[in-house]
């Protein structure tokens, strides 16, 4: 593991996620850019203190000699390292499981894309909320046409947490790298959250978008960057769409909702509840689907690890993207080819299209709210 | 009563309404542009047969001259009538309780606007939802500062009815008389719907629109108007909005709603359930207010004829305005003066307001949801 | 109409929810115990002064003797007034609406039905609470066997307005009347809220109590009467179930709230969400069913004004008892014969079990909660 | 670990809770009856094969005499055999975690529990639902008082799962053991789930039961247990209560519900949506307190694991249990003096209380809901 040190939220979430399961072991890391902060959380992690680097570059040079050198790399540091140490482990010929938005630039996702491709790596990018059992069964009813054809699309992601400017307040870490332009990137909204909006529709609706017009909004003064954001998408075929994502919204703690409307179905999801579906059909009323019940298609079903009714939550839809990683590596390492059901994670080219995204919104804001092609 | 004859919907919740609270009394009519249709409408509604007339502007002379006439009339015809039955019963000096969208055009409005302050009347659309004592409750909040500076708005409204091509199967007079451009004027979905976001949010957070950029979309093939709409505002002062209008919302049956978000607080409703908001402060829980409760300001409660927990619905929000409006009526023929709560209904400036905004949003779209002044 | 004179709640809400559709017309009353009382009241509503009693039996006696004397009478006054009240318009061959319980003694309730009985007449008891389609619709799922055999029933109404001594501090005459034993009855909780329970269930279901236990607890300290019960119910065939009721549940408006569970289905209803039914099936995902929308049956749909999201409530459950009512009277005084469509409103059949119900409580607690034949 | 073989499906929720936050490594097992099985299970969860044993006699022997043996032993068999486990584990001096119910008699618990204090050993009873944070908050707000004297509970437990003859197919391996009456005792729906229902109320409010009136109901013909049941509770001072819990109710997936009214508030806590709580205090609206906010109390929020809006789940409940009692169980090794906070997991006492309960219920069923004390 890359980040994930002494302070750090994300990287506990992915060392459980991927210990529920036991789908991997951790055994390197660099875990700060202090050496001291890397010795101190990997003593407090059991990791072998010969296995603790001072930076990434030599964590991917010295694993990727070791007989027992680690399998894949979990990247999860501030944004603005993430292309940096992914080239340097894929260059290594080490898989990589990275946090998102994947890169600054798109030009270094691509660059990332590629090198995976050359090296035949996996890559999968951590979005972590189209990982839910209730999600995948949201793309399968898409995909199997139970909603007809789709036409519109209302997605939303609103949090309260910046609703005043804690990241000048000197004590919180993550908003202040997070607001902080040279650690995040051109967004603070649209990238940290916006992005996740523009992946769990991608995702579960399988559409591209071809145009979009954006409205960043500063709606706390004095802050650098966005905290909210309206967006318009057009998508290739026709269908339209709108997100909003806002970290100004008081009241909202993690507000990840989707609504897809077909001709014939509609189907809405609430990351705050992420065990139900809400199922309309043309004239009937609306279905509560639970996760658990026979009513879910395998392939979401197979995501899910107990009886309906007993909730899953962050942690599993973390781990699920884990496990289907990790199976898929074990499974390439014994020869075998992948099919799409071993790489139902999200990959690179998800995180090219993101980086893409929070460009262009930005790009459109900037000049007026203007039409753009994606 | 002009319109609301056979197989009209609008007009009879108007009369209920009206009777629920004996705010007026229905005296004479022209319900139907067939004769015969305003004689049946009016037998079974007990109106005396020489007060069934023949055109609005047969009875607006009539009433104007009768001893005991109307002392004011109600229009719910369709859109397209709206102008001229106004002005008649306007130049005759009888107040109006007109249906919305006032007119088809804003020039129509602002002539009835100057028409009734020239001839001291009383003029009152009936934006129904602005009538629900928590749409009051949410107004007195925003005004009083409870929720700080109004940063954003999300505001939709989304019905499912015209997820197929209703207005041509010949047999739902009311969805073609609406889809017809003729009859409904440049717009399907803003002018039947939008406009009622337009004026819910103007009417509770007193925002004023300096722009904004429509995208009307026709989502069901072969509509000659459109059937969902989203729209992006810019407020006077800085605020930020979204609004979102469908009618082919699969699963939605009257689902408009409302979110305004402030510097300390924000507030939520959901028309059908009427009787709550969701209200939320900075750093706080989130708290569910019912309607009859204490916790009601006033100026809300008073719109309210039950105590809490024994719902209230859509034909009192529509009796709240005509209560209002008769009892300023009533104030005026005493001569007295009438003070803001006596004129607590929306009134031909929201109409205007309501008007200006169907033809933004138009024109916006047909621009590539160009960005306009307001 | 008997009662309901100033101060009263439920008079006024009588009125309104005949007026809403012109069911009837006012023409005569004994609103209160004072004269005065009467004739402000009277004033107040526009009745006739010659037609303003000083007392329920110079009504009953007069108004027989009219022409246009009245066609039924309301009788709205406290519970100890009931019976003697509807046996003075019975004698005189009056019909009659009365408010729940019906009488405080079962035998004085049987009376009253023998007395209707043997005088032809139409005998309503205003049990608001069925008046909602949301409930005919139940009604109607169960009878027609889409639940499969009913097996449990949980019931329950909970209030939160008595969580204080409020009939102690001189303010509220609703609450001082209502806890004082005299005015009545033998129960205030029961009485008052927990005979909504059963009444809704009788109706909904069908099913007849063969025993039952209860146990009525006072947990405000002072308190003359129950203000919380729990009954058990067998039911004849089998059945069982379980009735709460409280009257000092704190954050509880008004939560009237059915759950019934058969062999193939369950169906939930809550009073504060009138509208929505949530109706399950074995293996099934949960259904929202909205009243307006075609999934209702003939026998509800048409206990309904206006379409799906536009909410009704309180005020329009009360009138669909009236309109039913009056259709009624007027039918059998064209002399037509009546049918159980005709007849869709409670009865003082239900009455008589509803008092009965208070009564069999009251005694099973005041044994240990021994279980008891019903 | 005993019990927890293929086919098993808490043994698995076990190992992953513990897993989650490494509390503990899996170190040996007798995961079945068949040694086959136990070969099997061990071999896939990776454990030394001379740890796998033929018979938890055999096991407790063996542990306790190795230098690296178990520190603690969880036993997950079906209820019959927990006595014989815990016991074999307790008189060997190893510490035990069970799941519920711990035995199926009253005086093996207690013998257990008087073995545990005998030995020094911590017993833990694994009552999941107490595991949330929520729970902990509800149960901080009733220790110190901000609910008031606690008057009335009403708490529930909800299953559709057992509406059919389920364990008569024969597929059903779960629904078998526990319709079972030789593998499950005296009762399936109260043992099952009406004893978590006692848990939850008794951790929560800390009132004690001074006697209780049941009736078990088998509403599921030819089934040999009881499937639903509804507990009427008097409590120590004079609170009073009714428990119902189901496994035939249709639409409901795992509905553990719990409202608690006191003399200024009242909690709502549902298991099936465990990140938040319905807080009402008198005269107030109602509050949506959610898990991860500041609003929780140091003792709850410490059982959390990422900020609000990110849910948590049955897993994170249980391994909340079981980072207690590892955490416990490491202080004790350090010889350190464990305070209330360090025993915050169910002990054996819950698991006395808990049969007892059982026992208590099946007894007033069969008396005719005969009121006992407890």
């Amino acid at each position: 593991m890359v980040g994930g040190g002494p302070g750090a939220f994300i990287g506990d979430v992915h060392r459980k996620a991927i210990a529920l399961d036991g789908s991997a072991v951790l055994a390197a890391g660099c875990f700060s850019r202090s050496h001291e902060g890397t010795l101190a959380t990997g003593r407090a992690l059991g990791v072998d203190p010969a296995r603790l680097y001072r930076s990434f570059d030599e964590m991917a040079a010295a694993e990727a000699t070791r007989d027992d050198g680690i399998d894949f790399v979990v990247i999860v540091t501030p944004n603005g390292s993430h292309h940096a140490a992914a080239r340097a482990f894929l260059s290594h010929g080490i898989h990589v499981a990275c946090d998102k938005p994947v890169t600054l630039e798109v030009e270094e996702a691509e660059e990332l894309a590629a090198l995976a491709r050359k090296n035949d790596l996996l890559f999968c990018v951590t979005y972590t909320y189209t990982g839910y059992p209730a999600v995948k069964q949201a793309r399968e009813m898409v995909g199997s046409g139970e909603l007809g054809e789709i036409r519109f699309v209302n997605a939303e992601y609103a949090q309260e947490w910046l609703a005043t400017p804690l990241e000048r307040d000197g004590k919180h870490k993550q908003a202040a790298w997070r607001a902080d332009p040279k650690e995040t990137g051109r967004s603070l909204c649209v990238g940290d959250i916006g992005t996740h909006v523009e992946n769990l529709v991608r995702t579960v609706t399988g559409l591209r978008i071809s145009s979009l017009s954006a409205r960043l909004d500063t709606l706390v003064p004095g802050r650098a960057l966005d905290d909210n954001a309206t967006i318009l998408l057009d998508y290739e075929g026709g269908a339209r769409g709108v997100y909003w994502a806002s970290q100004v919204a008081i009241g909202r703690d993690n507000a990840l909702r989707l609504r897809i409307f077909g001709s014939s179905g509609a189907i809405e999801w609430a990351q705050e509840d992420p065990d139900h579906l809400r199922v309309s059909r043309l004239g009937r009323p609306t279905e509560l689907v639970s996760r658990g019940r026979d009513t879910f298609q395998p392939a979401a079903q197979r995501h899910s690890r107990i009886p309906a009714g007993h909730p899953e939550g962050y942690f599993e839809a973390f781990a699920n993207i884990y496990r289907t990683f990790t199976a898929a590596l074990a499974k390439k390492k014994r020869g075998a080819v992948l099919d799409a059901g071993d790489l139902d994670f999200p990959s690179v080219e998800e995180g090219i299209s993101g980086v893409r995204f929070v460009h262009r919104c930005v790009e459109s804001s900037s000049r007026g709210s203007a039409r753009l092609k994606f």
